[in-house]
């Protein structure tokens, strides 16, 4: 049996563990939510974050006395130095719990009063902590700001991604192989350009999240229950966005319309977008990594990859593409993620959305799984790709697509026969060629120039 | 800096440390994977329940010997005794590991070797723990047998949502309130009647559940790396099986096609299916309980819903519908969920699908959500709904489009003009009919009997 | 410049061209909603058929003369005798119309009275063709009845595909090849064996399509505007489903809930959640035939595919696999139909859904492309598989994984050892075992008996 | 029997219709492909449009005979003039083909090799019409053009939108209402206010358009069959998409990276990312406007729209939301188009994705979708709402929510009190508040000014 102690709120006492640093409304919540993932303690560090901006800022606008919003701070300053464990400690709540994220928002605002509450000074959680403040505009503040961490770590993850394929790029720019399109072989290209072609979609991708991270920087605050800003001084949204520009090193800012900040989460939705756009390039860059290097004798073989542990618990000897498998596997998750962020965001009711925790714990968790998976990835599967240089060379001179390059000479229809016939045949393509007696055997040696025919003077590094 | 011992694999030494049960594969995996939730527990529960299985058979088939035996299902009963707390501190591994769950296999056999092990007795965890097996069969089955404890639970959920709504259904059979389409108004029904739909859309939910149940009872077992069962004992499948059976309480078989065991996750995607399918259910009827409670006075009103904590930080006296947006942001997981299940059914090659780890947490996640949040709505919400008679009275004495129950006796068009002049000039109904020279005072009462418009005795409660 | 004449509805006069068969409310569909795909043609044909069902049913009740249920019926066989080209003429609303299929009901309603009547007598959309009805409960029941027929005609073409594969596995039963496991070279199966794993996932969805299938017979016919079944005859909706059963070939009913039958489309969703685990499982298979036939040359070359085309504009003698790349262009359409179909579902209000029309347009496309496409590829692509026999028995023989033969005889350490050693020395397999010193030549020739390693005797054929 | 005639290609003979302006390759797809909607006609029009681009292009550069060139783009001038239904009849092919969209591409290389040629000239379908290009290329660039052309449709039409919002917006700028959070009463705000979110909803939507439309100017022109160009003069690309440019208006390029641009789509999936995006803000309002239309009587009833058309064909009187209805429904075709194009663009392979056709289906199925029905509700729902100023005041005169401006007077807690003993007995806010002795009648006037809880000057018209 916990010992407890009586709490109380509108609607009466509850039994809150002696110990517990929360009080009624978290303890409530506790008990009626005990479904699922706990909220993201992302989210909850911004939330003290904005809880100590508020506190100042309140006190310089005259709305909370300087005593009170230094014990507030001082608080949030301690708590912020806990480690994720020992947070999570006072901050259990589910993110299945009442839509506005209010109850999260009472979680910290009742932690804050309690531990900054002394017998000289109460600090009350509505009154004080959540000054000027309401769940409504507060807690998707948070989720912005959240939001804008790790995207950008999303951003560092990928750049680290594209700094090990340019190393790759450059050792094997020149190295040509045999193409493939509908997976078939198909004419040459240097292993450089098809490395070069997963830095282009990454910077794409780079580039579409850069543009559209500007409208996170988009804060609710100061909008309060409907986004009127009733009961808030009406500098203090701006006034908070400051403060917290200043902590967070970015453009935050309190003057967007505030109807919009509460009821739609657009932002959110179309940078999850970009996060989904890329997940699927990554799909592509990584299927092609392991198809590359499957084998080791009976598939296509091209590439080698590290062997990051034993590939089987029955067939020794196997090496898989582990890296590659854990960074698909986050990838259909993020599809999925990106399913629930959408429909998440078109459900919002007049001056609401009530789908807040659940959409911006998947939109967290899709930044965090990609940027995990994305550096493994490069740490432990590109910086380590070899190539089989005679095992390309092989199958080059074994491809009858190189036939292309005779299509300018003889025609279509002609180059299509010769390649009909060795196929047919079981011949190379320079023995059906000149036995098509169009083709002279110098005339082939000169045509059938695997390194001109993947143009590579044209071609630029990424 | 924590004491480590040295462990050895195919690849070569790893350091472990001091205290950990685990052994050389499981620590490559903590330091290549860190990024995203650990593997769900009862996927750990069910293959040590697996394990104990396997070297119970594998003795009883003379592959393993007696002592051995023992000494693996001693340990695993031990195991199995352990708190989730407890049992995560052996089974740290991350969903995002290679695809097959090749490393929580290895995580498995190897604790289990390790505790088994003493210094008489050296139990390995290939070759013993592993016996006969392949991650590449017992995987996918520890995969099913959860799938089917998971859906069974929520079956059990969806039923105790069922028989809330049918005190429900009960309480209010003969209540006669405004039917609403299009969100317009329309004819009456009873609040018994549109409950009835709900526990109809429910017990149909519970038999697509049921019926496609039986699926998840084929298990892998037995197909070992590729499906022929190379290296296990014929028998060593279905004797499993059997055993697992008994355990469980269900009709597991060990007698299907392996080939598709291993490839395909057919079962579990279908099954998906139905659950996307309640979850959708659930939505329709969440949205429904929490409109008509919506309120308390500038809105529908016609339910009242119980207040289990205070509404909001701002405002006093607000009642949110709590539970309600719990279980529709679960709702919302599982949309997104399906979209991850499907897609990962769908990347199968060759001899295997190694998007098994996502896939089952995926699965899992979608049915401990509803689990959990419908019986919080059901206990929380709807066991508590009540109604305002007196609002639904007024509504409907108030609605135009009863209007309908003149139109048998002065067709379409006469009815419909009815309608509109009371609008327009903001009658009653009543007054609008009688003044159209169509209708008599006395005809009125008698045709416009809002209890004989719900045809109350032809339905049926569900 | 059209001709036109004056129809009139509640609303007031419409325009409509002078030859148009339809009336004021499908113009004013037509003008108000132009955009969009039109309305699957299936489903005017099965309200048509219920039309007709009801005209008759409702004579026989009493409900309507018998002169002008005969003009209805006359008329009605009349325009299902038109090819689809004829019918749209008279049908061309769009599906982004109302989200109860009303303008689709009335544009029925105005066709068929339009045809019917006659100098002498007169049929009214509303209260002739539509006697009895909503479009409320009308439309829903076609959306189950054409659902039921595209569910068939896709389990015959699943039936198909099966029978097709079903050729190949007894062809290839016994010819040996190598298993791939997370794209790597793995342990020894037939194709044969493999194919029947592609049956085995067949036949289970062909089971979860039949098991699912008699929800779609439950008929909200009867049920009229909010589900009381107000204004219509009690008798009416199940004498109609008798009619209907007997058309179709099907068991419809009108008994279940009509609360349900109208707000909520369970069975489509769970149809289409099974529909959705097909076209899943036709990806993975889709997938492996079109790797497993890539090449000619520089990559898999297991099988060879039919070529119905050439393959390329601009690279002679290529083949490509475009009957699978149809195929699984058209499950990415059924995932997308999906995500439509769940969430369409879920967004009912009160006692109706307004998705309709979406939903079912959205289903028969799943279930059209894949019956189309599945046929394709079977006849297209799988009745001409054939394999390179020589080609899988020099990467059987070149393969390092059925070292795993060596396992049971020398343990899982030294069998990794020696595969270790061939990779690293590029020795073929043999070379490596017997210079380890455990194995020697006649253990290696017994040991490594691939078609043993099949265990082919303990596999059933699908 | 059609009468026919004779066409060759590499595979030999084939029977094409007499009068067919096509030949081999279009008549074996259309034999092959019989399944699905048909190539958007907009795919055909920027082929044409590249085609002439091309001859013109490689007549500069000295790579086709001016005569052919001019051939070439004569033909196509007059198949640009042609209506949809005209075209159609000559490129019939579906879009479930072959997923490079080779077919379409040499559909239209072969319509106009054959209107091109006369007696004197013979223009060839692969030599000439299709010169310097590849359908891996020719077919993606199509791809983008049509994508900006649709996007840029679609950004008029949100404009339209907004415009019709800030009449509204306007109109209505000061009118006091509830404000609704979960669906409960909060404080109020103006109805100008509560629109002027769903403008900025709208505006954020545009911007989102706009910053990543230009992505879409990059095109894949001059990459030819694998990314190399080879067999395509060095300035073909870019000259092609200058001349595409000054055709279209935008600034298209030929300059990036095609090894990206034949094997990634990442362009397209962004956009549709932020359509999707656009796609749920227009849910959310749309609700919104179809709940607070919602009644006449038994429901929100603030707004008023347009009645369009007779809502029911069994409830005269009844006008529902219709227009909202088709602008939802195609809202949940874009959410599952996005599924489609995010999954199609994850998975090309190595030099190519074979899931172009259905990826740009999708695409402009979803543009074209909401640009008709965004117009439709702007001019035929929004454009004629009006509101209930009276329900308005009658709801917030009623409403107990308006006690948080009590709040600050007297307190949190207080003021919780006194709006639980007005919803417990009946009473209104005032009379609750005065019998509390904590607010005497003069302060309640004071403090309860509805029109200054709105801040009103605090908000902008967006």
């Amino acid at each position: 049996m916990t010992e407890t102690r009586d709490e109380y709120d509108t609607l009466g006492k509850v039994k809150v563990p002696l110990e517990a640093n929360w009080q009624a409304q978290t303890q409530r919540s506790l008990e009626n939510f005990p479904t699922g993932e706990k909220m993201p303690l992302g989210v909850i560090r911004a939330l003290l974050n904005l809880k100590k901006a508020a506190a100042i800022s309140n006190a310089v606008l005259g709305q909370l006395e300087k005593e009170k919003s230094d014990a507030i701070s001082t608080t949030i300053e301690e708590l912020l130095l806990r480690s994720d464990g020992e947070l999570r400690a006072d901050f259990p709540l589910s993110i299945y719990q009442t839509g506005s994220g209010t109850q999260t928002n009472m979680n910290v605002n009742e932690v804050v009063a309690h531990l900054a509450s002394t017998s000289q000074l109460t600090i009350l959680p509505n009154d004080d902590v959540n000054r000027g403040q309401s769940s409504n505009d507060i807690f998707p503040t948070a989720m912005n700001i959240v939001a804008v961490e790790a995207t950008t770590k999303l951003e560092q993850a990928v750049q680290t991604l594209i700094d090990s394929l340019r190393v790759k790029q450059e050792e094997f720019w020149t190295i040509v192989k045999v193409g493939r399109t509908h997976l078939q072989d198909a004419t040459p290209l240097t292993v450089g350009q098809e490395i070069s072609g997963y830095i282009s979609a990454l910077k794409h991708d780079l580039v579409y999240l850069q543009q559209l991270r500007p409208t996170l920087y988009e804060l609710a605050i100061g909008g309060t229950a409907v986004g009127t800003g009733l009961n808030a001084n009406p500098k203090l949204g701006e006034c908070i966005a400051i403060k917290i520009s200043a902590l967070y090193g970015f453009p935050f800012s309190a003057k967007s319309n505030k109807f919009y900040g509460l009821a739609h989460h657009s932002g959110l939705s179309v940078v999850h977008g970009a996060i989904k756009t890329l997940a699927a390039d990554l799909m592509k860059i990584a299927d092609d990594i392991r198809f590359l290097a499957s084998g080791p004798r009976a598939a296509y073989g091209e590439f080698n990859i590290p062997a990051n542990e034993p590939g089987s618990s029955i067939m020794p000897g196997k090496v898989n593409p582990t890296q590659a498998e854990a960074l698909t596997m986050a990838v259909l998750r993020v599809f999925g993620n990106d399913t629930t962020v959408t429909m998440a965001s078109s459900q919002g009711n007049f001056e609401m959305n009530v789908y807040k925790p659940v959409l911006i714990a998947a939109f967290l968790e899709s930044a965090e799984l990609l940027t995990g998976t994305i550096i493994g990835f490069a740490q432990k599967t590109i910086a380590g790709l070899a190539i089989n240089e005679r095992r390309m060379e092989e199958l080059l001179e074994n491809s009858l697509m190189t036939v292309t390059a005779l299509s300018p000479h003889i025609g279509y229809h002609a180059a299509a026969e010769i390649a009909q016939k060795a196929e047919t045949e079981g011949l190379t393509l320079k023995a059906a060629a000149i036995s098509s007696g169009l083709v002279s055997p110098s005339d082939f040696e000169q045509w059938m120039d695997f390194a001109a025919m993947t143009n590579l003077e044209r071609s630029e590094k990424e």
